[in-house]
């Protein structure tokens, strides 16, 4: 009889980079929860915002072949829309380009996977979207953190960075446009000098734009791509998740022919190919020409939270919090000053849940701990008048955070 | 003006690893093909054997929410049924050890992940699931590669390979249950023995069971955990892709609850979750209580059609290749014997795809190249008398490589 026994040391080095995310772990949290909440926490369309309907019809369909398996690369009837969608906005790709992948995050672990050996540094943006340090992490990247301004990562600051680091990069992590969390965009002047440096340091700029279509002001900023075309050393990860549906998990990478051999490789080994039920509907979907005027429906419903939630907040706090604001996306983010600089978004959090509102804390936007008294709020979840509400049991937890905390120290 | 240039010493070690399937390329290379073909090439179950008017219907009613991210570890709704349907069998099982997977697939992803560093030793069966291999390589595994028989995994062999390799392995890669490629069944005195040697070695067992709920023949044979409760060694990766259908990507993992938590933390840094239309679609399914009565369809025409071709291979070849003769799944292996016994499997290949008929050479399942005369036959997707067609199809093949061979090296 066998007596089982286990060591927790024959796991690899890795496992212990493989730490989750507040951010999901803040999902079953907030499930878990039974009383009104306004929730400024996830970045994800609630129902209303996501052709259900349209996507039913074509789930319903009984289109032959879907439930086999698909290629490796993805459905040819979508890599062919995902190429028309991408022409119709100006950007020219083709076929040997392509990879569908299981949502834009399988296109960072992907991009993570061919590029990063233990040790190997990879520049990432502070705050930024935590689950891209952890693929990073779980291929054991070092992290080095730059520092972001409302022109998104600050550019010029990396040469100062590297050097002092004493490794010099080997990818560039960056989300240009929106950015979650900060809701800034990178200007065209640090994307031209971004691409200088990652040719001088010969690494790889991954630039995830999931919100790029979803600019409500202002002008399009011209791609890495657009400003020097054919650069190998550019991935595109790009999803459906936010101006579809997140739960589709469909995404696309756009690279290096060379790159995307490599990728579609990578593919049978991981998840052999993307569901293909949720492949040909988004096909379907694209062929039927509705995502332009899904995607103008959306633009103006997020600029509309978008302003509620900037007025709110100007109006309730003031001088006491210094906010973003994004172009674009999803987020904005929120830096305590004044009468709050002293309070920390992780312990505020609890007491805001409490008062029926819920955010993301600046920390868990970091790999370093860092950002403390910051949050990222979500406005594209809630109307005007939830925002509102949502604003003001901010304040007043806040409020409370602030008397308990000065009661406490005096 | 920047002028791109690449070089490819700047990707990660383990990229030239990422080296696609040559089962999932041989998948486009019969897809480009317009002549008639007997297809015992890939393993995915037509469109007939898919219970595509439920899916249809199910997918086509208006679930609320599904289109949102959900948990990492999947859908309650999926995992409470994935409990019960384990139950049904004789399986005690709990939600602290599941996690619900993008396939198999991505189950044999993440317990790789979790548990080898480069270098590391993985056992797997030779002739084993290519795409398992490719995985373990994916992180940089020493393969090591252990004789198979009527019995399965010839375990009484590993600790004289172990000792002459001079590397204790760190896991060892089984598909117990009518294994593909061969479609043997690993005894139960073996399974014994394989714990045995995974507590001495320290090792895990990666236990790959996507056909055992296909038996057609014969006794269910006691699964690891069945002979070892709660052993924290037995990671079980198991899939909907043979049961209901490979496209949707759906799979679980069953494993001790400290493994799943890190298993569940790999998701987010990997596709976030999965599909959550996909997992509401199967959760129902269950719930309807359909599984059972498909199954059995399943199991009887999987019986009829294995039969035809053991049958079909006898009479057309008799002493001139020896095949197993699984109690179920979808697969047999057929070693080139007598007359064809200089047959490289390869070669006769593009000869066989312009007789109409496909298969996958014994290489593609091995990671030396060896099984060069031996070839997977899938009975799973074709009729009867397809089957026959088939075989008779293949012969005209081997018959004319042989002749060829004949007259060129004479």
């Amino acid at each position: 009889m066998i007596t089982p026994t286990i060591s927790t040391t024959r796991l690899a080095d890795r496992a212990s980079e493989l730490k989750g995310s507040v951010i999901d772990a803040s999902t079953a949290l907030l499930a878990s929860q039974t009383h009104d909440i306004v929730r400024f926490a996830m970045g994800a369309p609630n129902d209303e915002l996501i052709p259900t309907e349209d996507f039913g019809r074509l789930l319903g369909a009984p289109t032959e072949g879907r439930f086999g398996y698909g290629a490796s690369e993805g459905e040819d009837a979508l890599i062919e829309q995902i190429i028309r969608h991408q022409a119709e906005r100006g950007i020219q790709t083709t076929p040997d380009r392509i990879v569908v992948t299981t949502g834009g995050m399988q296109g960072l672990d992907i991009s993570f996977k061919m590029i990063v050996d233990p040790g190997d540094t990879v520049i990432v943006e502070c705050p930024t979207y935590t689950n891209g340090i952890g693929t990073a992490l779980s291929y054991q990247a070092n992290i080095l953190e730059a520092p972001m301004d409302e022109n998104g990562l600050v550019v010029e600051a990396l040469p100062d960075l590297v050097a002092a680091s004493g490794r010099t990069p080997k990818a560039i992590y960056t989300i240009p446009n929106f950015q979650n969390p900060s809701g800034t965009t990178l200007s065209r002047e640090r994307r031209e000098r971004l691409l200088e440096l990652a040719e001088q340091w010969d690494a790889y700029i991954i630039d995830d734009d999931p919100y790029g279509l979803l600019r409500f002001e202002g002008e399009d900023i011209p791609g890495f791509l657009a400003l020097s075309p054919g650069n190998p050393r550019v991935i595109q990860v790009r999803t459906f998740s936010k101006i579809l549906a997140p739960g589709l998990r469909v995404g696309w990478m756009d690279l290096d022919p060379h790159l995307r051999e490599i990728a579609v490789n990578a593919k049978p080994a991981m998840d052999t190919c993307t569901s293909v039920p949720m492949q040909t509907m988004i096909a379907d979907y694209l062929a039927e020409g509705g995502l332009d005027g899904h995607l103008n429906r959306l633009r103006s419903i997020y600029r509309e939270r978008k302003e509620a939630m900037v007025h709110a907040l100007e109006e309730r706090f003031g001088q006491n919090v210094t906010t973003t604001n994004p172009d674009g996306g999803f987020f904005l983010w929120v830096d305590l000053t004044g009468r709050y600089a002293d309070v920390d978004a992780e312990d505020l959090f609890p007491l805001a849940l409490r008062h029926g509102v819920a955010y993301i804390p600046g920390p868990a936007f970091t790999d370093s701990a860092t950002q403390r008294h910051a949050l990222r709020l979500c406005f594209a979840t809630s109307s005007p008048e939830r925002i509102r509400e949502g604003v003001e049991r901010l304040g007043t937890a806040l409020d409370e955070y602030v008397e308990t905390r000065a009661g406490v120290s005096s």
